[in-house]
């Protein structure tokens, strides 16, 4: 049993309708209350921590302002969410965050009528706020809409669509920049032109004068409140003209560990608002636990630590992870191919670049939150005679669809696509999952798909893109390390379209297309033990297909299965495609593939989303015996 | 024969180097050349007139000042490049614009080393120009980057991304803003804050000072230009603060028409620039030419005319289009279900829902060039309690991809996809072929994904569409005229995932998912003839499948046939994936899937596309044979 934190306050708080009655003494007490449970209940389960301790006092003030489920309040990406959670009536499962059956990681529409919209890429809160906002306009759902959106998240385009969008609209619309950078708008001398404004704008005039008037009616210790608070105000004049371009008010900075200034502000706006505002909250993240404020990243993600020490527990590491291979593996070509460059969507990190950028700091580009971009400037970078390697997780590549089909793909640019977090991801859920890369890349023309099955086979992949200058090429692999296998000193190209054979067997062959191959080969030893040796192969290209291979394996074979980490649309169908063109079909043949069922997989460990998919070792014996119309085998003596 | 414009300096010009001798003077008589011989030109082969005439004096100036293809002038978009074109070694083909075999509509990097990037989708032309900027920068291809964009263009997200990106890293860009609305920062009332920073900022001072001296340099009839010149610089102080907050120098409004402005400040800014500069050049669309500029849409798109009087060749109509039907029947739906709104990304008139914001003003956003954004605003409608019918062209919903999945699939909200231009397009080429819009979708759990086979089964497919309230659906339908049956007079809702049994036959089974039942029908009829008459089912639907239509179809036919206007890994590999799970291919039958190829098809006559494609009626009627190994049959008498 895990040490509590005594919580009087909060132990009375089931929902955000139990915070109505509350002084705003009390309300600070709350905060406390909440951020001591947030650290608490994050050293139990793990998971974002920095991002929520920099809300508690936002969180706080927005549900006593707001009138959630009625008013919808919608948080960015969601990793912040967890003191939201306990204040909205899940306090009793905060411990299960991220494990299988428990509370999910991220805001989710089916999880709590108080998350209106799920979340967990970044940058969809202001469109989605701009839809409530409009549905309540015309007699759908009323209530307010509030975004809250990080600055990193701002610098999206789609927030900057989003933007312009309810700047033209000019209906009611919150949006909190919840910034914890400032890398967004500095504070620039427009104090003329902003006051200037502010005469002209009644509503903005209304707002200022209300929020004074609030503040009168304020009770004398919160005097010093108030007096920064003024002074709040009077910053407004320093910053926003960009946000005033496009049509918002805009409100700060405002500190945002401050309720004597969030509350008054978000009462007046709330009171006042007539058209799009922009309240621009200055938080720190981690605040509040100081060893997340001293760590680099302001204890952004974390496994289970110890809450006085804020030491985390480690896992024992085997094998190198996928991410850190595929950084080595690239910097050692780059060392060889001046023309390699490196491109990032505000993952530098997540994807092992900060490593290449450490030794190739000119040759490295992170971008921002900027997927779209990412690959067209890639494309440009390729154009111009570079090499580059646009590193993007599967999910997020979604992001910039068009951009490959229409920019890369089109243009038979070499770029080379390093698609990280392929596959079922684990505790991030179904919105982290990469399931759809392969089917949204194997059929543009031109473009070269790959796989690795482990993380030899990276390097090899790495080596085969570093040497593919005819038009565009991606490999996946997944999140996680390795199976442990040996490294080799140096990647060799791969000849493209050519599969491996792992094992010859009979009867059945198991056509394996990316990391599944260790479950294959479990698969495959324990039906050998059972007297029925299965061929194994590593397809490791979806597109070109190893045609000669898989039309051998299929006159061989009574059945042939693959076995992919991806949706229905992709390296199984294309195996299909080439089976039917070729009229294998016609004579018979034994059939299946395996691919991730026709759902999304809510977060558990890896192993249980592979047991719910049907893609462990015992699954694809199943599979391979119910192919073959045989009820069960017995290990032989 | 058609009457060609004097042009007898233009005659002298085949390359832009042709131009480097050439007087201010003469430059001013070769845009008049040049934009008679491009009125000429499109009067010829139809097609974007409008843009192109807004930018020829811009075409010249930049030809004259910069050296491409050294340097890299890009053209967003590109639909305004037929004087470029026409400038850079292409007049002698100019007449075969968007014609088989003829010069694209858009740039193309595979037509000439003056399209360093081609295009089509909006947007792009700064990431790309970064690119170049980025490349030349690090040893790659030398030179300058020229972005030349819309304001329209603008507006899109990944534009923002890419000007975010250049103001952080600095280096010497060019980004012409062709403004023909003034519809991005109209100039306000930051005189001041702008005027302080043009003596912090050095460059922008030089550019400035150098700007004055070169006027200074201007022989004495160019005075009155100068003049203007001048104010214009004055004007400098009125907007812009947006892009500068972005990291821009700004410079503008420029009068786009006005070689005068242009010539000096395009010469200065090459001359000076250090880092990322924004140009800001007001044009108006379809300038110089009568009925261009008296046109509502300034002669956008146009057929082939009469360059006298203006006058449109008009092909005779024989059945509504596709786009027309769609917009009448949501009409109807949204006469009976006031949660119906309509959500469009910058194509009111293409997607029909002009006549739906007659109708429905309120119900109606067009919220731009920005699909993510319209994708998500969509979800936040009908998380609103709204039913938004999200129409985007297939080919520009690969923008929104990510959304379609995070936003809408994984909370299965009810957002109805209207997917217009499915399938290939013609004049518009690859760029514009809607050709994975199935694939994507229809691996989404949750999705629904239907096929329109004619204008009377889109009117249900509408209805059906806004019968679905539980969860996503989507429904696509071909550019151009319907095939002329007659229209239902309402539309009533499919049965979820039924097919249409068109006619009963035997031995082969064809299989068609939208509007290739035309020509699957015909091919039929053909084999009929001659005594082979196959049995023919409409689809419908992708997802989900009808299984047990499906499935019959397999056990009482020799062969099975799928067809679609789609790329690999839609419908047919659905229908395989179904075939393959329930054992069918284990004894045995002749299944083949009829997708498009494995190539990106250039531009054509829709015929001629389809006949590349392998999917008109005769294609069909061999596959037939084919998959039957029957050589050849005759008509019987």
């Amino acid at each position: 049993m895990t040490h509590r934190p005594s919580t009087p306050l909060l132990d009375r708080v089931t929902l955000p309708s139990d915070m109505k009655g509350l002084s705003d003494r009390e309300l600070r007490q709350l905060a406390d209350e909440l951020r001591a449970e947030t650290i608490s209940a994050v050293s139990v389960t793990g998971g974002h921590l920095g991002a929520g301790l920099g809300v508690v006092e936002l969180t706080v003030a927005l549900h006593a302002v707001f009138d959630a489920p009625r008013d919808k309040i919608i948080w960015d990406v969601g990793h912040q969410c967890y003191p939201h959670k306990i204040l909205t009536g899940r306090r009793d499962r905060i411990r299960t965050l991220r494990s299988e059956g428990g509370l999910s990681g991220f805001t989710k529409r089916s999880e709590s009528p108080y998350d209106p919209f799920g979340a967990a890429h970044s940058s969809t809160s202001i469109s989605a706020a701009l839809g409530f906002a409009m549905a309540a306009d015309l007699g759908g759902d009323p209530g307010d809409a509030v975004a809250v959106i990080g600055d990193g998240s701002m610098s999206a385009g789609m927030a900057f669509e989003a933007m312009n969008n309810a700047g033209h609209l000019k209906k009611r619309l919150f949006v909190v920049l919840n910034d914890n950078e400032m890398s967004i708008a500095p504070p620039v001398g427009a104090l003329s032109s902003y006051l200037s404004r502010l005469y002209a704008e009644a509503p903005l005039q209304d707002l200022k004068a209300a929020a004074k008037g609030a503040l009168g009616l304020l009770p004398p210790p919160l005097q010093e409140g108030a007096r920064r608070a003024k002074e709040m105000l009077k910053g407004m004049a320093m910053g926003g003209t960009l946000f005033e371009e496009l049509g918002f008010s805009y409100i700060g900075p405002i500190d945002g560990h401050d309720l004597d200034q969030l509350l008054p502000i978000l009462r007046t706006a709330k009171a006042r608002a007539t058209g799009p505002i922009l309240l621009h909250v200055l938080t720190k993240k981690g605040k509040g636990y100081a060893p997340a404020e001293a760590a680099r990243d302001k204890g952004h993600a974390t496994a289970k630590f110890d809450v006085l020490t804020g030491v985390q527990a480690k896992a024992a590491s085997n094998a190198p992870s996928y991410t850190k291979v595929f950084a080595q593996s690239l910097i050692a070509e780059a060392e060889r191919d001046s023309r390699i460059v490196a491109v990032t969507a505000a993952m530098p990190d997540g994807t092992g670049l900060n490593l290449f950028a450490d030794r190739f700091p000119r040759r490295c580009f992170d971008v921002g939150i900027a997927e779209q971009h990412a690959v067209t400037f890639s494309a440009g970078l390729a154009a111009g005679g570079m090499r580059p390697f646009c590193a993007i997780y599967s999910t997020f590549l979604q992001r910039g669809y068009d951009q490959v089909v229409h920019d890369v793909a089109i243009q038979r640019l070499p770029v080379r696509f390093a698609i990280d977090r392929a596959g079922l991801v684990g505790a991030d859920g179904a919105t982290h999952a990469g399931s759809f890369d392969v089917a949204f890349l194997a059929n543009l023309p031109g473009m070269v798909v790959m796989a690795a099955a482990d993380e030899a086979e990276l390097v090899h992949m790495v080596a085969t893109a570093a040497a593919h200058d005819d038009g565009p090429i991606a490999f996946r692999f997944p999140r996680g390390e390795g199976v442990g296998v040996e490294l080799p000193a140096r990647g060799t190209p791969l000849a493209l379209g050519v599969a491996r054979l792992i094992q010859s067997g009979n009867r059945v062959a198991l056509l394996s297309f990316g990391t599944r191959l260790a479950e294959t080969l479990k698969a495959a030893e324990s039906l050998a033990q059972k007297g029925l040796a299965p061929t194994v192969v590593d397809a490791r290209f979806a597109k070109p297909l190893d045609r000669d291979m898989i039309l051998n394996l299929a006159r061989n074979h009574e059945a042939l299965i693959t076995i992919e980490e991806g949706a229905i649309g992709g390296f199984g169908s294309h195996v299909a495609q080439l089976l039917a063109d070729e009229g294998v079909f016609d004579r018979g043949l034994k059939y299946r593939s395996m691919v991730l069922p026709d759902t999304f997989i809510d977060h558990a460990s890896p192993e249980a989303m592979y047991r719910i998919a049907g893609m462990d070792a015992a699954q694809i014996e199943a599979k391979v015996l119910q192919t073959l119309g045989i009820a069960s085998l017995t290990k032989r003596a």
